[in-house]
């Protein structure tokens, strides 16, 4: 069984390199030389087994998803990935879990030429901290707090895969085993939209990424931005494995709307700015929907079917 | 009970604040603009109960000691403090405990001055995931690689209280319990060592914390510099308490030279220098002892009352 230490030489180092990095595993912190002309972003997520990922989660999509979720946050502030340190706690030293893990992890990292600059190993139920950085240029994030009155809303990609693989996952609702991989392997393994994001500064200012519930993440802007906003539930995009599974269309569209975990772009764009804002979405090939405005009056009203939604909803907290 | 947001708000919010802060928490990623003529040095590090604390422990001493243990790693690189993020999974929204915890966390991070800029609250086992930042003037940076032959090896403070606690918390040691209270308290109410760290770089080029250990984290030092060394095991400091502690001689050094998690800085110095070290420790009231020398040979020689010290010894590690 591997020590600590040879565990982590192993496993994760060798990914140290970059830009700007003048320092990086092997020392007590990391050091970094920042780019003078941008702003530095940082984010923080932590998994925890049993809470975010089911028990016995296949370690290569739990290492991409660890990431995933973090690289995620700096796509909606419009940020360049740059680097991540690894929090690491496992019950114990399991090559075999680390080796997919690890080969998860850099899949996505070298593909976002994100470095890996520290971290820690410890003895522990499972659980995965990541924190990472990116670049944006001065004044230039994208923020939840720039909604403005008449702004359209919109998101990227579909909505309600990871809400379907949760219900599923819990056996609130039985799909097929080929169609119950199909899901598992979408709601893991979810493109990242770090360079989409990065051209839809040049027509945004107020994005965020879908990660507790549309519903529930779109009223942070709200609050963030002092606005309302009217939401079209039928409006929101599910993808095409939706017309397999056994739902009312109000159903899946619960799923989308409260269900999280889709690591979309939710975000709002002055309506002068939409065919720009659709030619960049095209040169990207990423499916944009428009699914509401932004509103002076500060209420979030949700319609299904032109009619008011009534049904009472939370977005997911942990307690 | 607190929901999720309701809790950050109560008890972590309003530290965000700070130079070159340009976004604090409440969006996906806190942005900073980082000093132009500085590096930036990063740290992260996990406690986890029943691992790193016992169970019950005194959420003030935790709150504390975990943004302590980051603290310690941006000292022993000369960094001054600026910033962190908490990642906090907690098995319930215990008010008390948050209360008790985050008044610690605060207590030293004020001291500090140091902003919380984000980070993230979960469900599951206790555990506190910090990343920590400072900064530190380009190429200034006291590094585990930059020891050299001839350098004497210095540590701040006193060592083995850690070790002392832990063993005592194991029962392996009987302290009477107003005895106990005091190694307790000592053991997690550490001092930082930032300010006089900073002093020391005028003086020093190599420098880590004792987390692991002193003999352990030594031996980082001498395979990152590619030298060895001769420790005096009998020369390591002890806190004036270790006289009402039932051990010999040589079970109070072992608990200084293996215990680990004290915190103290390890460094080495060039003799030329010693006065004016000397000198600027006298100024920041910090007790510094030499405890040996490097050498070119790279073995490591462990001496005890001027004989060689042979038991087989191992830094601690997770797996």
């Amino acid at each position: 069984m591997l020590g600590e230490f040879a565990l982590i030489k192993e496993f994760f180092s060798g990914h140290d390199k970059g830009r700007g990095i003048t320092l990086g595993i092997g020392d007590d912190c990391a050091l970094l030389a920042p780019d003078r002309n941008s702003e530095l972003a940082i984010t923080t997520d932590t998994l925890n087994e049993g809470i975010h990922f089911f028990k016995g989660e296949d370690p290569f999509y739990l290492g991409y998803k660890s990431l995933l979720v973090n690289i995620s946050d700096l796509a909606s502030m419009g940020a360049r990935p740059a680097f991540f340190t690894l929090s690491l706690t496992l019950p114990d030293s399991d090559e075999l879990f680390l080796r997919e893990f690890s080969r998860g992890l850099f899949s996505l990292a070298d593909k976002e030429k994100m470095a890996l600059i520290g971290g820690n190993t410890s003895k522990g139920p499972l659980s995965i901290t990541i924190s990472a950085y990116g670049y944006v240029a001065k004044g230039c994030a994208m923020r939840r707090d720039l909604a403005k009155p008449g702004d359209i809303i919109y998101v990227s990609g579909n909505l309600g895969m990871g809400g379907l693989f949760v219900k599923a996952g819990y056996h609130e609702l039985n799909l097929a085993s080929d169609l119950f991989s199909i899901v598992h392997k979408k709601a893991q393994l979810i493109p990242s939209r770090t360079v989409f994001a990065r051209a839809l500064r040049r027509v945004c200012r107020c994005a965020l990424d879908v990660s507790d519930g549309t519903v529930g993440d779109l009223r942070h802007i709200l609050e963030r931005s002092n606005v309302g906003a009217v939401l079209n539930l039928d409006k929101l995009p599910l993808d095409e494995i939706f017309d397999q599974v056994n739902l009312t269309a109000l159903e899946k569209v619960e799923l989308a709307a409260f269900g999280g975990c889709d690591y979309e772009l939710l975000f709002t764009v002055n309506p002068k700015k939409i065919s720009l804002l659709e030619k960049i979405a095209a040169c990207h090939r990423v499916k944009i929907t428009p699914i509401g405005v932004i509103t002076k009056d500060k209420n979030l009203n949700l319609l299904f079917e032109n009619k008011p939604y009534v049904k009472a909803n939370r977005p997911f907290e942990h307690f």
